[in-house]
């Protein structure tokens, strides 16, 4: 029998299934990405889909109420399949945004973390400076007795106003020349770029939009943030953020290559980075910045290889197959056009390299962001997302790997995860006698609970593990009032009981979004291991520790150290640097130093694949206890 | 009232009129171009358009007949609108393009005329060579041990092989790296382009596809001629001509550039010589060939200044409007995609340097074609086109000017005119005594007549003006078997009565045809003769003519001298060099030195503005009559 999904803005999948197959597991076989943050035990209530026609077979759940089960919704984890179906998927990509944190800009703290970080570069001797310019050319019009043609007419103007050899007058702007000329009454901006003694032009428009502008984009796996600034003066002109619209395709790389390979696979997965995600995202910005879209110069791109080669549409799949071969690690002279953006056509986009097949630019655009390339101490660089990478070393040498992490960081697979938004629980302490929380909730005094955002997940796996609420598996280990069990055993911590909360629903965490987290963090932590044990060092080598991803900037790093996720060093040796990925990207579309700089610190990066690396399971399963199998290596974790 | 014109293959076009209005008048001032080679007399019969309603009245003609006139077919010279009604108007191009005569190199007579041109080029010091390439590219498999990314290991290969300080890969190339590189066992064919010491990557394919094609495309007004050649060997691969699609939307350039100043008019021009008429001839080519478009690595364009801003989408206004400014005369870096061509997106379309409003490329590639440019004696070269174009000097100075010819050298403008193709009659003898013509017909022998070529008209009317049967206006003055006249006294030389033609149809030439022909040698002859004024020479200093066009190499010089068309000099002095534009283009598209020289050329050339020059109308009305009303000018024209 068949099962066909009809997902919510992207073509419908079939797949081949017996009867008593699980939805949810049958979605996952044929690729469809179904929101299922706990993974599919029942308790988040957020893998809906709703039934078009055909036999199925659903536990109830109080998730769904009757009038909703009757329009046909079903909880997909719940459902069993008793003959050929068709079933409509949600766009997954919206409900993950609901609930993904990013580090995009959008709070003063981010912003002040940005400016320190961006400070350092320039300490580092990073000059934030471009060869773009808007001038202003006046010229005389043209009469009998002169009657130059209007290519010419321009190019004695601009050599009248400036030291130039040669100036470079593209088609785009050709073709507009003879109309914009006149209707300024030959007094224009022209905008471009100068090489050397050479002048290109990009644009050219009326005397007033003397607007040149930088978009530095920051493309995740599971979210994209965007910044446009001036390219002269390297003010913020806007910022945004929205989901990777790829998610509806697979939430991680490899799903997402797979799907490519299929028929327009390349060219599917090409429109939903490109039209569906960072189109709108410019269009907005520049709405916001009151600027066109013409305006910009120069785009920069921070994102790992897979993400690049999906971006650019080339074939990713040998990035996926053995010996997981890159169609390009950096690569020089893409243009705006060729991408089709929203941008000037000729607006050069320039890619920060890749250095492996899993450590890509967002790694080394993050790197150089971070400094440490520049200094004598050894450093730790960590990021945070979908993959996890680690770089360590400092001016002499650069290490690096990546491990996959999943979503948990960025809140995609904790039931009541959330953005850190007003209602979220960004810290929490509990009482170990009565094992009651105190909770710290974004918004204003009195805002009730909604949900946990990523640092409030940290903390409260830490304290429940002090307090002795869960044991070294992330199992409950203790009775009480907050914590309950559903009918399978399954424990759960309650932050807020309905009568609490905001939105009337328990807000709690349970052992899967335990496990999750656990996973998460343990591949981190091995990773670092690995990475430490393959130069010979150990822990007591690291001098600084650059935590960077969409985490947040109120991570307690001494519960992240208490869980095991980070190494056990002074407290503060840790530094959050924010979206090192957005704040290199940025670097790179307004410093023309920061480019040769970037390709230098990726040309010096040594990659190391850890999935062939001896020692990294044994690593990995050792890790995934809190906060080690290992106590020695947290002496200064505490569980009371 | 209103007449709705409905023109195949375009929009519609309304006028307002008044009762009586002539129909064929009301088009011309609507700017629909109808065919209508006799201007409206009756007499050729190719002015019809079908009536789709409304009322009008119609002379009857012979031309049309009974079940013809029923189905609503009218003659529009012939018809008067007496209410709103809208007709059918039958596309122009393909009735054009059946007379037309053009050098299409379609002929091993125009082939020869061709290579004894290229041969005078290469002995003028131009070296048919160019900096394309196509490689041949073995790398080794990637494995495990060897994991460099693709773009990396094609660059190292090629600089494994050929001496080269850098190798830039582009998108388009990029895209389909891995997938060639993989579906060809890292052996491939990379074509591209020397740049000293860099290459420019433009395409990368299968081993056995080496072919590496220049296309070499004149545009005239009226016709379009084309041909492929091997950028290796210069070898011509295809050849092919069609009208020029533009030709609907106005016979002339004044028209078309009004046309293209209404809304969607510059991109409608465009679709219509890029669309309609470029693609589908670069299609037809590489099919004949046996090529892929994607092999073709340059072009080149020999057009008039308003083709060329037309083709590129350019505002061609300013060139209509005082004081007549082009937006360009020559302009560097266009490259395929930008006018979206079917050949290699990033082939540099080289334009032959356009030096007036009314001088454009086609003359500097015609110029450079005819070698004048190299030589001390003093040399008239003549482009006898819709306009009529005249250079004259030597490799001191060069002096050019424009007159507008219409459509009669390329048949365009004649009752019977036709293509040099079987039927047509190429040469003519008329005994003054019996009046009866000896022709010339192209074909086997006993061939019948169809209608006449450029070469029979300038005969026939030579001829007919040295027998006396017509006098120096082109008016009947004598009487017999084979002058006839119409109702309105039109008289008019029959060739093949309808008994001895091919078609059953009379084939002759009226008193309207040959005032056209008049018409156009006199702007032809006055436009030498104000030329050589303006530099205070005369017919004696001229050393050498040199005729370029469509008009065909069996012109017989003797007659042209006969009729007043080319000045008196001596016949030897006298040189056909066929379709100098398109020689110029193959030049242009093989040879880089022809690039650089055509450029220098061009910048020594003075335009001269006819149309405000002192005394040139004065002299075009002396020119229109045969051979001029100062017959000292051409002591050796003969009336008998």
């Amino acid at each position: 029998m068949k099962v066909t999904f009809q997902i919510e803005g992207a073509s419908p999948v079939q797949i081949e299934c017996n009867a008593g197959d699980n939805l949810l597991e049958l979605a996952r076989r044929a690729n469809v990405a179904i929101d299922a943050p706990c993974s599919g035990n029942g308790s988040c209530g957020k893998c809906r889909v709703k039934l078009v026609e055909g036999q199925v077979e659903s536990i109830p759940s109080r998730h769904i109420t009757d009038e909703e089960y009757e329009a046909g919704w079903r909880l997909s984890c719940n459902t069993k399949v008793l003959g050929d179906c068709t079933v409509f998927v949600p766009d997954i990509a919206s409900a993950y945004q609901s609930r993904m944190k990013t580090a995009d800009l959008s709070s003063p703290k981010e912003i002040a973390i940005f400016e320190d970080t961006k400070a350092g570069l320039a300490a580092s001797g990073i000059e934030f400076t471009n060869d773009f310019q808007a001038l202003d050319v006046v010229m005389d019009a043209p009469s009998l007795e002169d009657t130059m043609p209007d290519n010419e007419r321009l190019t004695w103007a601009i050599k009248g106003c400036e030291e130039v050899e040669q100036v470079h007058i593209p088609f785009t702007v050709m073709s507009k020349l003879a109309h914009t000329l006149r209707q300024h009454d030959f007094h224009v901006c022209v905008k471009g770029r100068w090489d050397a003694d050479k002048f290109w032009c990009m644009d050219i428009c009326g005397p007033e939009d003397r607007a040149i502008v930088g978009c530095a984009i920051d493309i995740g796996t599971t979210t994209v943030t965007m910044v446009l600034t001036d390219l002269e003066t390297g003010k913020l002109l806007a910022k945004g953020s929205s989901g990777n619209g790829q998610i509806r395709y697979g939430a991680d790389v490899i799903n997402r290559i797979i799907e490519s390979t299929r028929p327009g696979g390349q060219k599917k997965l090409q429109d939903a980075i490109i039209k569906d995600t960072l189109n709108p995202i410019i269009a907005n910005l520049c709405r916001t910045a009151g600027i066109s879209a013409r305006s910009i110069l120069r785009l920069s791109i921070g994102a790992n290889t897979t993400m690049n080669h999906l971006l650019l549409g080339v074939d990713a799949d040998p990035v996926r197959m053995e010996p997981y071969i890159p169609s390009f690690f950096s690569w020089e002279g893409l243009l705006a056009s060729d991408l089709k953006l929203p941008a000037n056509p000729l607006a050069p986009v320039v890619i920060a390299p890749n250095i492996g097949s899993y450590v890509g630019g967002d790694i080394t655009a993050g790197t150089l962001a971070s400094g440490i390339w520049d200094k004598e101490e050894m450093s730790l660089f960590i990021d945070l997302g979908t993959n996890g990478e680690i770089v360590f070393g400092n001016r002499d040498f650069l290490m690096s790997c990546a491990c996959s992490a999943g979503p948990a960081f960025e809140g995609g697979d904790i039931s009541c995860g959330m953005r850190a938004t007003d209602g979220a629980v960004e810290a929490c302490t509990i009482d170990k006698t009565t094992m009651e929380p105190t909770l710290s909730v974004i918004g204003d005094p009195g805002q009730k609970v909604v949900g946990i955002c990523g640092s409030g997940i940290i903390d409260i796996i830490s304290e429940l593990f002090r307090c002795g609420i869960i044991n070294a598996r992330g199992l409950f280990a203790r009775e009480g009032k907050r914590v309950l069990r559903d009918a399978h055993g399954m424990g759960r911590y309650v932050l807020a009981f309905p009568e609490e909360s905001e939105t009337g629903r328990e807000v709690s965490i349970n052992e899967v979004d335990i496990d999750n987290f656990i996973r998460a963090k343990g591949a981190i932590f091995s990773a670092i291991d690995t990475l430490l044990n393959s130069v010979d060092m150990t822990v007591e080598c690291i001098d600084k520790v650059y935590v960077a991803g969409g985490i947040g900037s109120g991570i307690n790093m001494k519960n992240a150290v208490n869980i095991g996720m980070f190494p056990d060093v002074e407290l503060e040796k840790f530094h959050y640097i924010g979206n090192s990925s957005l704040t290199g990207a940025y670097a790179l579309v307004m410093s023309d130093m920061a480019i040769t700089k970037c390709a230098e610190v990726a040309a010096n990066m040594t990659y190391l694949e850890l999935s062939t690396y001896p020692g990294y399971m044994d690593s990995f399963v050792a890790a995934c206890f809190l906060p080690h199998t290992d106590r020695t290596l947290f002496p200064n974790s505490v569980q009371e």
